[in-house]
């Protein structure tokens, strides 16, 4: 295979080449339209030739201190499609790096014999920590209830690639709204565009008030509502959380909500033809099997989308976009 | 490295291409026959240059419901000789992929991020169900007591290598008859090819009747025996597996017959220069070690056949080879 | 990115082609000169290009039977870095080769898959054991409380690349002599070179008796000390290793040492300008954080170097040095 030649050589370039990716909040808007314009050429190489050899050579530390088979997989694969390689650390749990080792010593080794490093890790603030005690790049691929910014990135690529544009469009969230780490970065991302939100959930799982406090700023217009009811036929956007029975002290409260947020074909009998239906992933029943056949669920598409992210971004802090 | 030109182009390339290998029964003696060829191949390939990219820029993902790190492995170095790219999935009982989350969603994910799937799990018919879901190809590496096909192919594989031609031959199966898969389909695939089989066992583990029945339709003659004296002079590849303690009620039955059924250099000397004796492994005690120094112990070799077959497979259903 | 062209072309090359590394006591002086010859090479490389394809087309099996992230990490990254493949075989206790299958089986099957083998196990021995079996070259990554060769030789080529030449050094090893794995090893090493030793550890905790019986008969000159005041202002290479609590019966013992065996900046201002901190790694709390931005820490850069020899050993030990 022919080493590539990818038609980015602006100033950008060297914006972001050796940069750490910790938190959503780094990216101006200028900046989400770069990442997303290099995503979607990974998109279009991997389309016309699979892989290529844009990074061959470098290597990637995938270190994650809790699983999460998805993310890492998505990484591992963006690097093999890159012509990079990946050294995984899967199991830090069992392993001498876990014995004691404290989190900046164990990336100052691992920057050693990598390139770029990706951290999963349960602490809040882990990646930024990392950050700091090494002079490779790092990327946050979750740090517990924090960021998972490439979650974010992933989220926003996908309502680019499927709907065109953002600005205009009405983004409903749906099910667990204070507890989703995903819908949190996603309403802070999307109160940069001209977007219209609607959070549907049970009483007791809205949309926190530090998040609603940061859109009333940026003048983002939403609603609360707690049926999709009234807002699906002017939906665009579906974006589906899990509701979980262990959230709710009295089960009756459980029940009486739990069907108001699965989403079946009957709920989309009421959408528009061109919408789409999002979801992180693992689903459980909030999105019946059936409503995979429809062409609207972009929840699979939506994991491809991460992995042209990610490509992007690892392309960018190696300064090869 | 030079790309390789492989000296296949005919029909049946496209047959095999985005197939799914699910079990033994969906390959006649033609597809048989070709897929033996490209193994033999690869074999020689292997042999003059170690590796080559015929499958660079492919991706593999591995995905181990259940620990077998020699198939695991053995596919591992498959893909890497072809010049493709791994996604290691081993840990699968602790990872969110477990969580809760269906194997149908599970491939569903993996497949945007790969371009082949190899799947082991502990349930019966878990492959066919994964294929129904998924675009890309998926490899059977073993469904719990039903079918590990690449095991069985890897079996008749190395019988052909190491003997030259399979009609003809007194095939011997000696062990536990009733419980291992892997004499089953090797029974079965036996059952279309010229050949003399032996079934040697204690009482209590024979070759269970629906596998008789089929070799009964099938023409294929056999004999059912307590033991291997009368029938090593006069066989040509001698396939072992394992008697376990746990399977007798009566540790007195399990004394009686367990050294009727160990393979030593004494019995060797009754059987023929040219003939092989095969295994599965692990071996325990079934074979001693100073069986392992005869030229006629074939199953570390038997190992090596795995991995040309399922480069064989990988490039074949990626429609390569 | 090209073939490299090493210049190494000498009748070395083939003395360690095939060669299992065992044991630093199989190498003379010659062969230490060539194998930090051949790191050091690889050092310039990795500067200059980052990775090459000299080992392009081979496949080393990573088994460890006991998890260790640092090694395991910095072999993969040293075969990627040759463009080598790995198979990474990290969980040998959940495995079915742990499932009563003998190391010699195990690595029987594996050397049909891989050009070469890197195993750490908890037996002594093991290693030996296993390149007994073999005819593919075995890379010992730590054996027990045996030998852990490869960590041996990164720690004398880190002095080599940090300071220039071993001879006319003093080195002093500080904390727990007694148990520390490395320490015997380095000092028998470095008995071939022309040094000075100090070896400063807890009355309780001191080199041991047949590795002071080595030094004595190869002639290298050693003292034995309780505090590091005496000796630090002449030191070249000052090594610490851990002084764990749990080696005391008596808490108090503990805590009137302690202190004496911590690295701070204060130890470090009694210090020559030029001589370097090594440690194997983890830290706990032997040197402390502030010393990690002083120039003459050299415990991470010493990770590195490991990697440069792993990349040296490998391309011998496969002919393409």
């Amino acid at each position: 295979m022919t080493r590539t030649h990818l038609p980015f050589g602006d100033k950008r370039d060297s914006a972001f080449y050796g940069t750490d990716i910790v938190s959503v909040s780094q990216f101006d808007k200028d900046d989400l339209d770069y990442i997303f314009e290099v995503a979607h050429e990974m998109r279009n190489m991997v389309a016309r030739i699979g892989a290529f050899d844009l990074l061959k050579g470098k290597l990637l530390a995938n270190l994650f201190y809790e699983p999460s088979t998805r993310t890492s997989s998505s990484f591992t694969a963006a690097m093999e499609r890159l012509g990079g390689g990946v050294i995984s650390i899967n199991e830090v749990r069992y392993s001498s790096v876990s014995k004691g080792e404290s989190l900046p010593d164990t990336v100052r080794t691992l920057e050693r014999y990598a390139d770029v490093i990706v951290l999963r890790h349960p602490d809040v603030g882990a990646t930024a920590l990392a950050a700091r005690y090494t002079t490779k790049p790092i990327i946050n691929a979750g740090d517990g209830v924090g960021e998972h910014p490439t979650q974010a990135l992933l989220d926003l690529f996908t309502i680019r690639e499927e709907l065109g544009d953002v600005d205009g469009l009405t983004v409903t969230m749906v099910g667990d709204l204070k507890y989703g780490r995903t819908v949190h970065s996603l309403a802070k991302l999307l109160s940069g565009f001209d977007v219209n939100l609607q959070f549907v959930s049970p009483d007791i799982l809205p949309m926190p008030d530090d998040i609603l406090a940061g859109l009333d700023e940026s003048g983002a217009p939403y609603e609360q509502l707690n049926s999709l009811d009234s807002v699906i036929a002017g939906t665009d956007v579906l974006y589906v959380t899990r509701v979980q029975r262990e959230r709710f002290d009295d089960e009756a409260d459980y029940d009486r909500v739990k069907n108001e947020f699965v989403i079946d074909t009957d709920t989309l009998t009421a959408a528009k033809q061109r919408m789409i239906v999002m979801h992180p992933l693992p689903r459980v029943n909030e999105i019946t099997m059936e409503v995979d056949d429809d062409p609207r669920a972009a929840y699979f598409r939506q994991m491809e989308y991460g992995m042209y992210v990610r490509m992007a971004l690892l392309a960018m802090v190696l300064g090869k976009a």
